[in-house]
C-alpha cells in the first residue's frame, strides 16, 4: 500500500478503497504505515474534498474497531449511550441517564472533558466532592450490571485511532470535516457497546455547528453511516444559539441538574423529555415513562444511588448548599422589553474567561465560578432586572453586553427541536 | 502568530498574510514554530485552494532568504542561471552552458539528482570519470570568475525551507501545486544570485506537466511573481512528449551532447539555439552569436575546459569511446510508416527500470545503461529499421511497444517550442 497515492487519490476527490482507509486507520493507531505529516495531509484532503457514505462507514467501523471493545452483553438490555455534540450549559446527561436507567435502560457512557466555550461532562461531575471519573472498564460494567448507570472518562484502550486522528487534527486545521466528525462520534459509541445510541446534535453560536444546514448534514451522514453499519440511531438537532437552562459552570449546572431532578420547570427538564421519550421509543417501549421516572422521583433516587456509588461524599441535593465562588455580580437589563438574543457562543467564552473553562488542553478548571443567565429568548425583561448573575473567584466581570438584545416587540421562543432523524 | 489559523485561513479559501507565510517558511526552515504534520496539511490546503500572485511572491522570497545567498557581485554581468522543469532526454544544460560561457555571459547553476522518469544533470555530470559535482559556494564563485561556467549540486546552506517542504511535499502528496513548484523553482534561483533567469518548462508526458493550459499557468504564475520580485525571467514551453535527442540516460547524454557541441544537427541543437538566443537577448546582446558560438569550436572549447577544470579525467569528446553497457538490444519498427509517437513518459520509466534512473532517492544509478531513440515524430520508417538501441547491463529489455505507434500516414514533426514568455 502506498500512502502517497492514498493521500493523492483524495486529494484528487477521489473515493479511498476500504483497504486504504483500513491503511489510514492502522497507521493512526501505531502501525508506522503513514507518519503523523502524511495523516494530516489526508485529513485536510478529506476537509476539502470529502468523504462518501461508504467511505464514512468504512473508516467508523475501522477506527471503531482500532482498540478494545466493551462487550455489554451481560447486562439487561437495551444499553443505551447518549452523546451530545456540545453547548453551552449542556447538563443534559446528569438528569437523562438517571431518567432512563429509572425507566430500566441500561445507561453506559464514555464522557470528555471541555475544550473552548462548550463544557464536558466530566468536569462537572469533578466539581462534585469525591465523585470518581475514572472506572476501569471493568468496573464500568460491575457498576452498570448493579445499579444500570456508569459513567466514566474517555480511556486510549478503546479507538486509539481516535485518539491520534483528533489531537492531530486539534493542531491542523482539520478539525471542521463532517465524515471526520461524524466517524469520530459513531466509531467511539460502537466501541463502547451501546444497543440504542441517542444522539443531540447542538446547532447554534453555541455550538460546534453553527448553522442548521451543517447540523442537518451531520445528522444525515451519521444516520448514512448508521444504516450502513446496522446501529440503531436517534439524533435530535436542538437550539444552542441561547445557553441550555440557567446555569453555565461546572458544579452550577450540577445543582441545576439536581433542580431538574427535584422536579423543576424550564427547557433543560423539556430537552431531557424530549430525549428520554426518543430513546424509550427506539427500545420499543412507551415514552411516557420518562415523565413519570422524573416527576415519582425514582429518576433523582437513580441520580442519588448513582453519584453515591461513584464516590460522591455529599448528596445530590446536598450540592447547593456548599460554599460557591467568592463573588457574585449581577448584570441587569439595560432597557425594558422582550429578549431578542442571548448569545451562547459569548457566555460560553466568558464562562472560559471565568475559569469555568479550557483555551488549552492543559488548563486548570475552577469548579464553583460561572454564569447563570436569567432570562431567556421572548421573555418579557424591565431595565434593571438581573439578567445574569456572575460568580466570580474574584473581581472580575467579564463584559456580557456584546451577549444580550432587548426587543421592543415581543417574541415568541425559540423552538427546543430543530429537527429529528433516526435509523 | 496562531499556526492553526493560518492553515485554516487557507483551507477557507482566504489570503495568508506577508506575516503568516513568512511564520510558515521560518517554520520549515527550522524555528519550530510550526510541526510537519501542521505545514503538510498547510500544503494540502495550498495545493487545494491555491494562492494569489502576491502570496506566491511574498512565498518565493522568503523561501529565498531563508538560508545563505550567493553573492555573484564581483563576476561579469550578467550571470545568467539556467532552469528544466525536467523531462526524458533533457541534456539541454551540458550544451547551454558552454554556449552561453562562450558568448562572454557568466553561467552560475546548481543542480538536482533525477527522481522518476526524468532525469538529472548531477546523474549526467557524473557518469564522467572524475567530474566533481560537489563544489562549494566558494570554489563555485571563484571557478565561475576564471573560466565563466560553473555547475554544481544543490547544498542545504541555500534555501533550506525549500528542502523542507520539498522532502515534505514529495510523501504527502502536495507536489502538484502551481504557486509552490513556482516558489520553488524561483527561489532557489533568486538565493543563487542569478541576474537572467532562463527556464525551459518542459511539456509532455515525459515532464512533470503533462498538459499545454497546465505549463502555461505555471509560466505565468513565474512570470507574476518575476514582476513582483523584480526578476529577469525568460520562459520557454517545450515538447516533451517524445525524448529530447537521441539518448537517454546518463553517460549516453554526455555523449549526445558533445555531438552537439561538435555541430551535430537535431532537435536537441535547436533547443539549445533557441534557449541560447533568449537568455542573450534579456541580456541585451545579438542571440545570433549563439549559432557562431556552436558553429566556431567556442562552445565545444568552453564545455572542454568547464569539464577539465571540474575535475574530469577523458576529455569530453573521449568519453563516447570509452567502454558502454554490457549489453545492446535494438527494437525494431513493426510497420512501414510515418512515426506518430514515441512516448517520452513510456521510454522515461523504462530508462529507469534498466537502472538509469531512481524510484526512491536512495536507488543507486548505473551511469552506463540507457535507451537510443533513433526515431522522432513525423519521420519515416520501413517495418524492421531500428527504432530503438537499448543499453543494458543484463539480458533485462523493457518492453517498449507501447511507447511506438507508426501511422499510414504523413505526420509533421512536432513544434519544438510551444509557448514563451518573459518579464
Amino acid at each position: 500500500m502506498n500512502p502517497v497515492r492514498i493521500i493523492e487519490r483524495k486529494r484528487d476527490g477521489e473515493a479511498n478503497s476500504r483497504e486504504e482507509i483500513q491503511f489510514v486507520v492502522d497507521a493512526a493507531a501505531g502501525s508506522g504505515g503513514m507518519g503523523e505529516a502524511q495523516l494530516a495531509a489526508w485529513c485536510m484532503a478529506v476537509v476539502l474534498k470529502g468523504m462518501s457514505l461508504d467511505e464514512t462507514a468504512v473508516l467508523t467501523q475501522a477506527i471503531a474497531a482500532s482498540g478494545e471493545t466493551v462487550n455489554l452483553s451481560g447486562l439487561p438490555k437495551p444499553w443505551v449511550d447518549k452523546h451530545s455534540t456540545g453547548g453551552v450549559g449542556d447538563k443534559t446527561t446528569l438528569v437523562l441517564l438517571p431518567m432512563l436507567a429509572a425507566c430500566g435502560l441500561t445507561c453506559v457512557k464514555m464522557s470528555g472533558r471541555g475544550l473552548g466555550k462548550t463544557g464536558g461532562t466530566i468536569d462537572k461531575l469533578e466539581s462534585v466532592p469525591g465523585f470518581r471519573t475514572a472506572l476501569s472498564l471493568e468496573e464500568m460494567i460491575t457498576q452498570a450490571r448493579e445499579i444500570g448507570i456508569a459513567l466514566t472518562s474517555q480511556t486510549p484502550r478503546l479507538t486509539p485511532a481516535d485518539g491520534t486522528l483528533y489531537a492531530l487534527r486539534d493542531v491542523t486545521g482539520t478539525v471542521r470535516s463532517i465524515p471526520l466528525i461524524a466517524s469520530s462520534v459513531l466509531s467511539k459509541k460502537i466501541a463502547g457497546g451501546a444497543d440504542i445510541i441517542s444522539i443531540d446534535l447542538k446547532c447554534g453560536s453555541g455550538a460546534f455547528m453553527e448553522s442548521l444546514p451543517e447540523a442537518k448534514e451531520l445528522a444525515a451522514t451519521m444516520i448514512g453511516v448508521g444504516q450502513r453499519l446496522g446501529l440503531k440511531l436517534g439524533i435530535e438537532i436542538t437550539e444552542m444559539d441561547q445557553p441550555l437552562g440557567r446555569c453555565v459552570g461546572n458544579r452550577l449546572e450540577v445543582i441545576e441538574a439536581a433542580e431538574v431532578l427535584q422536579g423543576a420547570p424550564g427547557r433543560l427538564r423539556e430537552l431531557c423529555l424530549e430525549l428520554a421519550r426518543t430513546a424509550l421509543e427506539m427500545a420499543g417501549m412507551d415514552g411516557g415513562v420518562a415523565t413519570r421516572a422524573l416527576d415519582s422521583g425514582a429518576a433523582l433516587s437513580k441520580a442519588e444511588q448513582w453519584f453515591a456509588v461513584q464516590g460522591a461524599s455529599v448528596g445530590l441535593t446536598e450540592i447547593a448548599g456548599l460554599p460557591g465562588a467568592t463573588c457574585v455580580h449581577e448584570v441587569v437589563a439595560p432597557a425594558t422589553g422582550w429578549v431578542e438574543r442571548i448569545d451562547a457562543g459569548t457566555v460560553g467564552e466568558a464562562a472560559v474567561d471565568l475559569g469555568a473553562g479550557r483555551r488549552s488542553k492543559s488548563d486548570i478548571v475552577d469548579p464553583l465560578v460561572g454564569i447563570e443567565v436569567l432570562a431567556h429568548v421572548g421573555d418579557t425583561v424591565s431595565v434593571g432586572d438581573p439578567i445574569f448573575r456572575v460568580h466570580s473567584a474574584n473581581d472580575f466581570v467579564p463584559d456580557l453586553s456584546a451577549a444580550l438584545s432587548i426587543s421592543s416587540t415581543p417574541l415568541a421562543p425559540l423552538p427546543l427541536v430543530l429537527a429529528r432523524m433516526s435509523v
